[in-house]
């Protein structure tokens, strides 16, 4: 079978590009996880572990410090922008430029060009990370190999703007269910209306004052919204059931379990009928008041941010590893048909690295 | 083609079993009209009218008054219950019996036995009331001969327990829009959430005290409920829309156009940007003052109670025709699979009726 071999010399952009060119659209990530082991196995260097389509390398130089580049190696689906397309302005345009194969070739660049950082280093690449969460790559990682995972601070090289962004805010999905006796809607007196019954939610909902609590100098948001609201079995019958699904959104100073718990609070005497968790999961502490942590922000400069989204640092902070977004692509444009990058963004994030890695 | 005839010289239970052998769900009226109509114009004391499968009969004899008996002669659809059988007990089953053939059997034999009535009578027999509005035969005869159902007073032999129900309560069903501003949840502050916005719609339905006007001596109970809610994009987006539908069911001293007024009235300061008018048949007053009433009232005997629901008798009271409900039938039984008719109902109607018409 013929393959693409990766010419781990290349610069940044160039390298960014031939990744493009090797289409790994969730689910058929294969190709492009082979590239990548055999361009790893290449450097003498490094130790290099594949489960699945997931490939791990590692240096072992007993350094005092382990620090984590990870990235996922898939994209969304092809949207006529394959293969890459450098324009004349320094641009480079493709399905996966920004989210994330330029910060998947700076992962590559630093593992071919560092082989004796200050820090011990651990160079994930996983699979499938735009669909299901059961199916994401650094999961089942996390799942089988833990070890593989361990160190002391993780950088996810997800487009970030070129900012770090630290944690990530937790995200957990409850259905509260009100229930009521149905009647014809003609002799509605007959039942009792499970809609009318969903007021006290609503009004708890809209009176609701998010937190914004500070957290290593980082100011998150939080929120508490219905996101999905449904009642009523016919024009002319009194329903017997509305459930509103609310979505909490919450800063990474609280845990699951307190999570669930303040929303349980929050509509504790609003008559609820059911209370369904649907879907959670744990925000992650940003970390940066670790050395390694602290040493990276001087590197790379800027001031961090937090994120309000959910990400995959969510994982490593689960795993004991502090984590920060940081990488070159613009998230604004990620899974957009006309998603690009700056290719010296791309430069300029691997010479911070570097710059940290070999301080 | 081969035909079944109708044999007016038979009981009302016997020409009962002999309607429900015939088939007629809604939309396949046919058969059961063209017999309907044939046993009619073998009557020389009617003049007969046919509009698509409804069927008009009429005495001419200038009496001071006109009553119009009618009655619809499609059912549900068959659920292995036809034929009709006629139990030791004196029950008869099947597909109609209750709604509403045992009605059409009397208004069959009250126009073969009673010739010379004190009140010229008219007679209709009409298709598809079990199905959509816009498909029921009695509009479409008001429609293209409204003159066909001129009188001072109707009675539909629909199912009423052997009771008067007079008039009935109109309904209106409105869709209350509520909008806001599309945004990730994690992001929340930039966008404006539709289903906060109907926390105060709900909380006005909660709080709302109906009414319970008496007309015509009877009391009738008004209602305003959610009947369906709807709002929602996606687990992680602020919705931008929620729609409350709500349904007034009134009581006959109000016009539709007084049933929208309070509506939108009840919901005049809580924030709705849509009001649309999704259904509405209006309310039809008792008519129970009329002098025909009262003498039909006299001659039926029992109290006459109020129709919550909404039934036909509103199509004749927007005629200015004042209407009630008076049939054989049990209406608890009406569209199921163990439908059934006691045949001395039947027969006790009947009586009343020629009683009430030849006094």
């Amino acid at each position: 079978m013929s393959h693409t071999d990766l010419d781990l010399t290349l610069d940044g952009p160039a390298l960014t590009a031939a990744l493009v060119d090797i289409p790994s659209v969730s689910g058929d990530e294969k190709p492009l996880a082979d590239a990548v082991e055999r361009a790893l196995r290449a450097l003498p260097h490094l130790r290099v572990d594949r489960h699945g389509n997931n490939v791990v390398a590692r240096t072992d130089l007993g350094r005092a410090e382990r620090v984590v580049l990870a990235g996922h190696i898939d994209t969304v689906p092809i949207a006529g922008n394959v293969p890459s397309r450098l324009d004349a302005d320094g641009v480079l345009w493709g399905c996966g430029t920004s989210d994330m194969k330029s910060g998947v070739a700076v992962q590559l660049r630093i593992a071919a060009t560092v082989p004796a950082p200050n820090r011990d280093l651990t160079f994930v690449f996983y699979d499938n990370e735009e669909v299901a969460a059961d199916l994401n790559g650094l999961g089942h990682v996390a799942a089988a190999h833990p070890e593989w995972l361990a160190g002391d601070f993780a950088v996810l090289l997800e487009p970030s703007d070129g900012e770090v962004e630290g944690g990530c805010q937790g995200t957990l999905r409850v259905r509260l269910r009100l229930a009521g006796e149905r009647a014809h809607s003609a002799r509605s007196w007959m039942g009792s209306n499970a809609i009318h019954g969903a007021a006290a939610v609503l009004a708890r909902l809209a009176a609701y004052e998010p937190r914004r609590p500070v957290i290593d100098g980082l100011e998150y948001r939080e929120g508490l919204n219905a996101v999905r609201i449904e009642g009523g079995v016919a024009g002319n019958v009194i329903p017997d059931e509305c459930v509103v699904t609310v979505n909490y959104r919450y800063a990474p100073d609280r845990s699951e379990a307190e999570a669930v718990a303040h929303v349980r609070e929050v509509f504790a005497d609003c008559g609820i009928d059911g209370f369904e968790v649907d879907d959670h999961s744990g925000a992650a502490l940003p970390g940066l008041s670790h050395p390694a942590a602290r040493a990276f922000m001087e590197a790379v400069g800027g001031t961090a941010r937090p994120k309000f989204g959910w990400t995959d640092v969510s994982r490593f902070s689960a795993l004991g590893v502090p984590a920060v977004n940081y990488g070159p692509g613009d998230a604004l444009y990620a899974h957009k048909r006309d998603e690009h990058v700056r290719v010296e963004r791309i430069t300029h994030c691997e010479e911070r690295l570097r710059e940290w890695l070999t301080a």
